[in-house]
């Protein structure tokens, strides 16, 4: 296996910290350079946290292309710079796997234009969770086989919202495979309000908050004489790392820009 | 061990087809007769369902106990008949064991004070899922410990009420040992009303509903780092039976009434 | 909807049944007559357990099919006579779904040309049970992408064999995905023998068995952070009906044969 | 409720760690010093990671509770000291709750008589987590009911030993109330060796390992149509503080020693 030259944009970063772990790991990848908007010209080593790491760190992408030829950048900045260094990794042909979100429509229309005249991938993901975005695509593929799904989300609780972010995105995945369809007994009646959870489509969504808990979710398809679940448990941020890891394995591959890790699973 | 003689009245519904086959099945149980309002006279072997089963049916129970001395009457008819089933049973040394309910306090008292003089056991369950027992039991017990619980019931879809009496009848007894307390985050929203399920003294009871499901409950405690669950899954009728085994069992060193059979676990 | 006019072979042996059921219960589906190699010439109505279903009962197949022009026939009899009837039915025009197994690859060969030749559908399905097969199809996509994975399987204490079949399957599907990879710490030592499970290409698999379960099985994948769970529950054999309903539809798209459901789920 | 003063000994250790942070976030404990075999005569709150609990820092315990008069002690150093501690506390009025263990029987002994004499509480513990002693207890008490278990233990990996040590304490524990029954079906066979986990008393154990898992159990008991099935989930060291928590709130109604979490949980 060829070893893939990777600059990582945003290194103290809670993301970033988890992304230089996983490089460094990973027996093709090499770490060449960090981008960090503080520290121009230091070791990475010499930030704490980071020892043994001995690359350089860059405050100017352009100086560090120009410097050195990375295969991959990886980009977990904030929305405000993702897009410049997207654009400007293109330009130089380095590859991009970018974990920011908030582009506009033009934005991903222009880069994507600019992905292919340059001929490489560049991989834009609001959710690096592999797990997660399996656990989304396999009910949405379940919903064809079947009309009948509850979604459970279990989450600290500390958390603000219910249904959370994903069982939402969850529930809209499947509306696409199954379209509408009051579930439960016609006539069907709560005793105690709420009992029956929130209604989307007619499919029903659960939100259970407790403490201990961190963020689980189950998709429950129910048909005659049987259960089929499926279910993520996320216990930490290190879970975002393989799907970081094969973004870096597949952008190598693709000529285009892909939006979304599920769309790189198949 | 000793053999327990046992005489079962209402051997043809439901449950008493159940315990026919629990009671010839159990190495020191025997059955002796059973009590039918009709076919008096016949082997119960006779009668569709039970070849094999040659033991006399007696539609007069005081018949039945003259000609026979059974320890234990395992009643499982109506609620009209099973107070005076009980009472004759009582006066005639035999010890009931009764799954029928809807008793007036005046009838349980009488009973009581009827177990007490002729110094046998009797023993009143509404619910013979011994499973279903223990789990509301380590609820109760659990929460002592743990102030935040959710409980997750799953039903089958054609169950018309949510959320159903064996979630309430947990919740109230979780609530003797819980007092109230508003769980989740005190500024937590709904952004699809009824996700948060519903509440009970602050606690919160989800009713999840698919075909293929039977008869399901969890019932989740969390506290920092960790979380504690306890499950029970009901397949089938027969699941009551483990419960009625325990309770004959039980009924030979009982020296007065119990009613259900959380009493008797220990 | 167009309405499909189906003839199910078998329909009194336990599949058959609830094959009826299904096709009887299924708006756009029609049972026009059965064929049973008893009760030539009955309606399916006089036979227990039938009532309402008038439809002819037919013992030879070319009569039936020169009689009525069924769209579609359900064959769930034996491997005996399942072979002649894929081809009869072939020949006629009529699209087969088979639930019987054992064909050599010489009548798969030559069933698959006259599929062909004929233009129409044909789908031969050792297992109908749809959520099983989907659980199995996920776990081979999800080893793409997480190395280390762990199969429980749980069955009632009767089951003879461990593990059982469908989990050997999921293995070998699983491992086509991910080579060889021993699991575990490398250090790892069993204090009781047997603690780490039956090791399939260096995954585990464990066989829990209990009364009162059916047919269960999980498939837990693991990574940093996070697993991903996808589980089958089965209750009963009606479980095996929403694959057929699922065959039903598909084979009137098909213009060849299709060997096993995983096949046409997408 | 009536304010509990606490010393705690070994605050700088991971568990002392987190009991700083429980007992000054806990309304009716307040923290009043700490005893460290370092830092005399500093405040907590000048090392580091304690910033803001401003309480004095004992080396020499006598001197401390001469100072001051706790309530209760607790003990989170190592099994060198831990019995000096203990006995020293008792002797001066101070109820002791210990999370070391080692003691001889001798030790326990003279602990014991020492915390009669004085009339007030002692808890030793060896396993502070709440919800993996209840899991315990609930599993030995089903165990009266129901004569078949698993147990599935789940961990991460990296653990060395498998079936866990909390694995066979609970094995051992429901043992007490099971004696020895072989499970399963008596011609069960294993196809793949060690498919059915290992064998205790005839009961079953399966030990998972995957990365991301932390520690896990789950016990099942089945029976004719239902299970019942007792489960721990720990995601981190904080899980142990609730059971601290407990202690030092039944510690003040105690006036003997007891050994065990298991034995103040009713």
């Amino acid at each position: 296996m060829e070893t893939i030259k990777v600059t990582i944009a945003g290194p103290r970063g809670r993301m970033g910290k988890e992304a230089v772990k996983l490089v460094t790991d990973t027996d093709n990848f090499e770490l060449i350079s960090v981008i960090d908007h503080k520290n121009n010209g230091l070791l990475l080593s010499e930030i704490a946290g980071f020892s043994g790491v001995e690359v350089p760190v860059y405050t100017d992408m352009e100086e560090c292309f120009n410097n050195q030829s990375p295969d991959v950048l990886i980009d977990l900045t904030t929305p405000e710079v993702g897009y410049q260094h997207t654009r400007t990794s293109l330009e130089w042909g380095v590859r991009p796997v970018v974990g920011t979100t908030g582009f506009t429509k033009e934005q991903l229309d222009e880069l994507k234009t600019l992905a292919e005249e340059k001929g490489i991938g560049c991989i834009l993901a609001p959710n690096f969770a592999i797990g997660a975005v399996l656990m989304m695509k396999f009910s949405q593929m379940a919903a064809k086989y079947f009309d009948d799904v509850e979604i459970i989300e279990l989450h600290h609780d500390q958390k603000l919202d219910a249904p959370s972010g994903t069982a939402v995105k969850t529930a809209e995945m499947i509306s696409e495979n199954r379209g509408i369809k009051k579930q439960g007994h016609p006539s069907e009646t709560e005793t105690m309000k709420g009992a029956r959870g929130a209604d989307y489509n007619g499919m029903h969504i659960h939100s259970v908050r407790l403490p201990g808990l961190i963020a689980h979710q189950q998709v429950m398809f129910g048909a005659d004489g049987q259960t089929l679940t499926v279910r993520h448990d996320s216990y930490n941020r290190a879970s975002f790392m393989s799907g970081v890891k094969v973004c870096v394995d597949t952008v190598m591959k693709l000529d285009t820009l892909v939006y979304g890790l599920e769309n790189i699973l198949d």
